[in-house]
């Protein structure tokens, strides 16, 4: 048996580079589709703007979890956004430890609903 | 039927005040634990230091998700963190975004594990 975890609400693989909001929609976009999204399909899919969205992507594609891949097709610039194998391997480990703050929410709200807590008055 | 959400991964849900990483700690160690944890437990369970603790304590008090009570038994300073039936409410609205985070996210795992884009090499 393991000792008990001292500090079980800590959740230090909730990767902040992974985490913050806009970031998490554009990885759960990008991991939807391996292929890649040109920046205006993942623009709209994220309801980002043009300067949020390549904000974001600065910071992954330098932690080397997106690939950006600029081309001209028809002459007009075109960027193509990718998760990159590693971006998704570091992506299902946050997933894991996101998946786990769920099942203690739920546990905990479920536990307090049925002892009757969660009819306390406002403070 | 109602139209196609044309930003479906927007989360727009996903509260910036409840999802910092410390803050979701707090919130989930507090709502486990409906009649309040004195700071010192807190910060233990939540793996935080005193500066930090206190530092998202306060954003938390200001927008009336906790409550803080001080007092002083055996006259030693004590301070009682809890969540307020207020706050219970929007970290149970935050959490089903976070769900719905989680099944998006299984589900494209899941489609491209089986499609075997999984598998695609390293960019």
């Amino acid at each position: 048996m393991s000792p008990p975890d001292p500090a079980p609400f800590a959740y230090e693989g909730l990767d902040r580079v992974l985490h913050e909001r806009a970031r998490l929609g554009i990885l759960t976009s990008l991991v939807a589709h391996p292929k890649g999204l040109v920046f205006g399909s993942l623009k709209q899919m994220c309801g980002l703007t043009d300067g949020n969205l390549s904000r974001h992507l600065a910071v992954l594609e330098e932690d080397g979890v997106v690939a950006l891949v600029k081309s001209f097709p028809n002459n007009r610039p075109q960027t193509l956004c990718r998760i990159t194998e590693r971006g998704r391997r570091r992506y299902l480990d946050y997933l894991q430890v996101l998946e786990k703050v769920v099942r203690d929410a739920g546990d905990a709200v479920k536990a307090t609903r049925s002892s009757g807590h969660g009819r306390l008055s406002e403070a």
